[in-house]
């Protein structure tokens, strides 16, 4: 049997060992509510402190700014939804982009039924937001500004210091969905334009079903969840200790090891994605060539189906994925990809290979031997196939 | 140094061994996200079906009728906003009662502030909701009811069965906040008159950052976190496969040990009971006599302060609290104990002892043993104790 390989990282991660570690303690030992007064206690706020740190440190920031989420997800419904609704007596118009993640796109349309007017900014061919069209945008009722900082998809990085620039001039609030970044990327917010800033824990090794909101000092929205007054009131809850402890660690990790990752990772994306090029005809690159994040392949492999393609691989024990996880399994092609200016033909083709800091030299190389032969296979009996060859 | 002895269970519990072995394999083996295609996804999907099934068993539901959490307060949180959201047209009018948890008062205070109307319903000395004034507070305009099945601080378990019956003759929704009884009770939410029912994993030897909400067949209420379309559209957000499977397996042996536990715990808390009664004098008992948590026990000790109790308490490796553990450190007096009709004065020397199944006849002699020495202590220092003897 062959060893099961694993590209989808951006999807999410296998938590680092050294996380599972730091977590570990707080489950049966260390377990107090972090709210509560007796000495116990304390030491598990000490953890959620630490923490805390760990994480600022990771996107440049105090960790003053920092609040702890069930995941990127709650983070971003919650900088929109809040937002909304504490400044909708100044306006109701929100603006976004086309190629957001579902967590910011569905929260814009739950809002929209609310009274809200939302504008889907449009991006070019790979991805990127135009600013001059967002300042355009920008009306006397704009209440906020949310463009994700790199697409999950097609790893497109956003000029995001630009636009939060762009709204800061109009003192509009801009939020940015950080998820592909945190951890990838040398990230400095403390100088930056951005107000809002969405992390989570489980796409850079850290646990699932945590995550954190980066507010600016100054900035303050109404929680989303309500209840005891943890998080300083801001997001109720009996504090995760063990997983906001993982996820600090994890923010401890990936800033000690993000250079030396982001080399060797680059170089095994490179590698690929030269491989993929000279041996599969037909298919197009997706996403910024200039501005991309390093482990992201996107590509759209024509005449046949992502779906296709993703259940050949996982055929040879390959993990890889048509676009975003949340969205696997439903027919429609990717809404990013559809925005990039592709027809619904070539979308359907897409194959997102993300790569991470477990891959190696060999996980390329067997990719890169298995996928000819895969794509050969489906365009002799995809019906486009026929078609081309028709 | 003396072992530290814990009894704050209705605060939080130790995750059981158990649990965490479950919850192990997901962190960095088996750690796929449950959305994606492949069939390690697949498996990560089982294992959330399998804690479904768990879960449901737990509550006497189906497992279609559970929808996973980041905890208890999101589940409240939840139940409440999105039933404001979706009836606002038929009307904007809640009941709920003055004894409920803050997940549900500030969720309520929350939707004040956005045009609804709350009607907080007054409890007797028990702590006990009376189920004829809620009859009449039920109008035209009520759409949702939500009472507690028992409460947190005090243990008085609410007559919910009839009051989601009076709810169900004005085809009002039901809600309860069920965080204190799933995993010590037997629950049968099949044949009940509850529409929505709050869980919380860490409540019952399972991991924090998870809950649930059950939503009886038919009933529908909009996502409060919107995104991707995991818990079938209602719930967005990676699920977080470790907790999820590790709140199932809980779930599972609270079932096993309920029985076994309830009459062992019972008959510990009933023995401190007793003990605190015969030792301590001018103590004022809380709760419900006849309908309380077998676990909790809150008693006022007349005179001095309950935070200077729990100090002394900790000093003595003793971990109890002085009511919620969400409000710990506020320096106001409980408002279930207020709302029960206690003065401010009284109110604030109350002490909370919640017991659970890794309690033993030890601690339960080493508290009854150390308590008097502590109240007469603090009552000679105390200004209230000054009064008192003046």
């Amino acid at each position: 049997m062959k060893i099961m390989i694993y590209m989808d990282y951006n999807a999410t991660t296998p938590c680092d060992r050294r996380v599972v570690e730091e977590m570990l303690p707080f489950f049966s030992e260390k377990f107090a509510n972090s709210s509560s007064v007796y000495r116990p206690a304390g030491e598990a706020r000490k953890a959620v402190e630490k923490a805390r740190e760990r994480v600022a440190s990771l996107v440049g920031c105090e960790p003053g700014e920092i609040f702890f989420t069930s995941g990127g997800t709650e983070a971003d419904n919650w900088a929109i939804t809040a937002t909304a609704l504490k400044l909708r007596d100044k306006g109701r118009h929100i603006i976004t982009s086309q190629v957001e993640h579902h967590a910011v796109l569905k929260t814009c349309k739950a809002l929209e039924q609310r009274g809200y007017e939302v504008t889907y900014l449009p991006v070019d061919r790979f991805g990127t937001v135009d600013t001059e069209t967002l300042k355009k945008s920008i009306r006397k009722d704009t209440i906020l500004v949310t463009i994700m900082h790199a697409n999950n998809e097609i790893g497109t990085i956003q000029p995001v210091e630009e636009i939060g620039s762009l709204a800061k001039e109009r003192s509009v609030l801009f939020h940015t969905d950080g998820v592909q970044t945190a951890g990838k990327m040398a990230i400095n917010l403390k100088n930056s334009s951005v107000d809002m800033f969405s992390l989570s824990g489980h796409k850079f090794y850290g646990p699932k079903g945590i995550g954190a909101l980066y507010m600016k000092k100054g900035v303050s929205i109404p929680p989303l969840i309500h209840g005891g007054g943890q998080e300083k009131g801001r997001r109720a809850g009996t504090a995760n200790v063990p997983s906001i402890a993982g996820m600090g660690k994890a923010a401890e990790i990936a800033m000690e090891e993000m250079a030396e990752n982001e080399i060797r990772i680059k170089d095994l994306r490179d590698s690929l994605e030269k491989k993929i090029k000279e041996s599969v005809p037909d298919i197009i690159l997706n996403g910024n060539p200039e501005n991309r994040l390093y482990n992201t392949i996107n590509v759209c492999i024509r005449y046949i189906e992502g779906e296709s393609i993703l259940l050949s691989l996982d055929f040879e024990d390959i993990c890889a994925s048509s676009g975003s996880a949340c969205t696997s399994g439903s027919l429609e092609p990717s809404h990013v990809l559809l925005a990039a200016g592709l027809s619904h033909e070539v979308a359907h083709g897409s194959l997102r290979l993300s790569l991470g800091k477990y891959n190696t030299r060999q996980d390329v190389d067997r990719i890169a031997s298995a996928l000819p032969g895969i794509v050969e296979r489906l365009r002799q009996i995809s019906p486009y196939g026929h078609d081309k060859k028709e």
